[in-house]
Order: C-alpha cells, then sequence, then structure tokens
C-alpha cells in the first residue's frame, strides 16, 4: 500500500541556520522558506536525489509544532512521509485494523496541494506518520 | 556532499510485531530480522520504491539504542542516514565547521558492510545523522 518515502520532516528552532547548515556544511540543494499558514509551520524542502527532507518552524501561536519544539529545544526528526495512491482507501483500511488518524479523520490539503493525513503516533512505534495521496 | 538518504531508522519495542504491521496494515515489502552483534541492533528493513526504513531492536545489554527505548517506550524515529561518496572527506569537511562525530571519529562498518560515521545530533538540529560511503 504505501509506496515512496516523500519526505522526512526535521522540527528546527532556527530555520535559516538549519538552513545554512543543509546547504554550506551538508552540501545539498535547499529551496527557499515557505510559510504555510493552513498548518501553522514555515518549511524550506531539502532536495536529494531519491527524496526530500522537510525543514519545520512553527509558524503562529497555535503550530502544531510548537509543543515539539518546547519538549525538544535543540530540534528532532518529527515525522516521515509516505505516499499512497488513495488516501481515503489507505485510511478505511488502517482505522479498520483499529489504527487512530488524527484530527477529525477527514484528508486536509497538504504542503503540495495534495491530500494528506496523519497517524496516531502511539499506534505506528512512537513514529508519527504523514500519509501523502499521488 | 550528501546524497541520497539511505533509510530512516525506527527503534520499535517489539520488532516481530512492527515488522508485521509494516507488512500486513501498510502493505510494504519487508525483509527478515537480522542480528548485528557488531552494532548492539537486531534489524528489518523496508524496502519502499525510493529508499528503505531500518526497524532497529535492541541485542545485547550495550545496545547504543536501549537508553533511547527507555526514554522512548512506544519506540520512534532514531536517525536518519545519508549517503556520502567519501567519508572521510565528509567527516574532514565537517569537522573544520565545528562538527562532532560520535565516537572516536574513526568509520565502522554499517549494516551494508559499508563505513558509516554518526554525527552528533547536537550539532544537526537534534538530528541524529548517520553518513554512509557508497
Amino acid at each position: 500500500m504505501i509506496g515512496r518515502l516523500n519526505h522526512v520532516a526535521i522540527a528546527v528552532p532556527d530555520l535559516e541556520a538549519a538552513r545554512a547548515q543543509y546547504r554550506d556544511a551538508l552540501g545539498a540543494e535547499v529551496g527557499p522558506q515557505q510559510d504555510e499558514p493552513d498548518h501553522g509551520v514555515t518549511v524550506v524542502f531539502i532536495e536529494l536525489p531519491n527524496t526530500k527532507i522537510e525543514l519545520l518552524h512553527p509558524l503562529g501561536e497555535d503550530s502544531p509544532i510548537r509543543g515539539f519544539l518546547d519538549k525538544n529545544p535543540s530540534g528532532g526528526i518529527h515525522h516521515v512521509c509516505y505516499e499512497v495512491e488513495d488516501i481515503l482507501a489507505a485510511r478505511d483500511r488502517l482505522t479498520g485494523q483499529g489504527a487512530r488518524v488524527l484530527g477529525d479523520g477527514r484528508p486536509k490539503t497538504g504542503a503540495h496541494g495534495k491530500p494528506v493525513l496523519f497517524l496516531h503516533p502511539k499506534d505506528f512505534n512512537g513514529c508519527l506518520i504523514e500519509l501523502e495521496e499521488v
């Protein structure tokens, strides 16, 4: 069911410093900062040859990653995103096996303009999983 | 400098349950359990179309991930592994810019039989980074 790893998201306390580190020290191809007000984050995508790294920083007071950075002030790996062909079929298959979807269970539009859902980390080895329909 | 994302490693409290979940619920292609006594872990590789997920479980009393699971009993995302062409050149470039390498700074042989190093998470946004020479 799951396909490609679309991205790994890393929450960072200083987005411009992290962006410069990936560009200059790690020598990767980095994109510009993009505000995603619907998701409460500012993001930078790092383009690797086979997938992307998404650097995340809180945007606004209600940012869903503010609590994560309060607990992990240096930052940390926040989630992985797997691609699926049909997000509603994927959701129904997983919830039918007892897994929980975060929020109201309905897909939202993600940073790439595609439908996304997040699965409850307690049901997946403490790992927050985003599913993105492609 | 960094190339492909070789894998994302997820530490799990029950390796066979996690393996079955990736195979049956998430519908991914999963490999067998492999003991890696030199690294103090038992691993299962999940083959995605563009990269791998490495499920990690402690092997032996001195396992480097035992402390992580003590702190995160449900499990969690443990590290990301980036490929590099020349691991000594990569190390020298990064340490020359002040980043720290874990252990004695010399590459070890990783789970794929290739030289690997780990970078200090405090120097990389709380994210443990493995470099693997390919």
